[in-house]
């Protein structure tokens, strides 16, 4: 169930509203700002509703939401799908034992890391973050919560640019993102 | 309205699931691991109503959360109070132009920061995050509200570590907090 040739009313008002930055947080990449769209409750509302209506009839035990903004997307949703949530952090955050993985971005590389006992084997977990790029990020919590055994039942973003591929990336995984570059 | 004196059975369930950690993030520190509450969605789910129930009767526009752990309670909470969300951010996270102030933790010197287009004078805002400690965040989190002409009418926390003062230094404001160390 692709939100692709879904809600494109949704999709301008989200666009209507993204602030874009250019050269943040290097020269040549232009950032996509979610700001406005949290702080507007109506907006934000209907992002959040948006997002809850394409996991409709799939079981959800967790949403996992990477860091920081991911939280922010992620929140709701899992309260919405009765679901609990689970903080995928930058290294060093997390106080209790982890798993990490180190991924390279277009201008960097990181390291997330997520708790052991986060989710046991077989549950079903959805990721999300603001904005799918490269793919990178979104592909290494994948990695990390399939080390722990989860099934990942689909990826939301807020915001896809396209042109970065990280759809290809996810090949195999429902994608689901609500506003396109 | 303080809620003090009010839903024992909750800190109770928030005490038996709350990780503490010792010597985190430096030696002599007892961290306290608020992830396992949101883990469980029914844990999550009471902590965020009970919040909401702290502002019955307010008007709120905004409810700003500190990164990172405050955006993990707030959001639910701006949804439910259908205010919108301002992210409170480390130095060099926020895209756009910002005021910032530093401040000094028991174990460390750090910078938040606050889009200057993010809160109008003359609105209301609750400030969000997961532990009141010395209150030296919360109250730089204040100060740049106020300096924007912010009103803050609560502050809310789902831990209190009642011996590092932190309700004394936020004198003046409503303090809600849901569990007590």
């Amino acid at each position: 169930m692709e939100i692709e040739d879904g809600d494109t009313s949704l999709e301008d008002l989200i666009k209507s509203r993204v602030k874009t930055i250019p050269d943040v947080p290097i020269p040549g990449i232009l950032f996509r700002d979610i700001t406005p769209l949290i702080g507007e409750f109506s907006v934000f509302q209907q992002i959040v509703s948006a997002s809850v209506r394409a996991y409709r009839g799939t079981v959800v035990d967790y949403v996992a939401g990477i860091e920081a903004r991911g939280f922010i997307f992620g929140t709701p949703l899992a309260l919405q799908l009765n679901a609990g949530f689970i903080p995928i952090r930058r290294a060093g955050k997390l106080p209790r034992p982890t798993i990490a993985t180190s991924y390279t971005q277009s201008y960097a590389t990181s390291t997330i890391e997520l708790h052991i006992d986060a989710v046991q084997a077989g549950q079903k977990v959805v990721v999300i973050d603001d904005v799918l790029s490269s793919g990178g990020t979104a592909a290494a919590a994948i990695s990390l919560l399939e080390k722990l055994g989860a099934e990942v039942v689909g990826a939301t973003f807020v915001i896809e640019l396209t042109s970065l591929g990280g759809r290809a990336r996810l090949n195999g995984y429902p994608v689901h993102t609500l506003a396109r570059y």
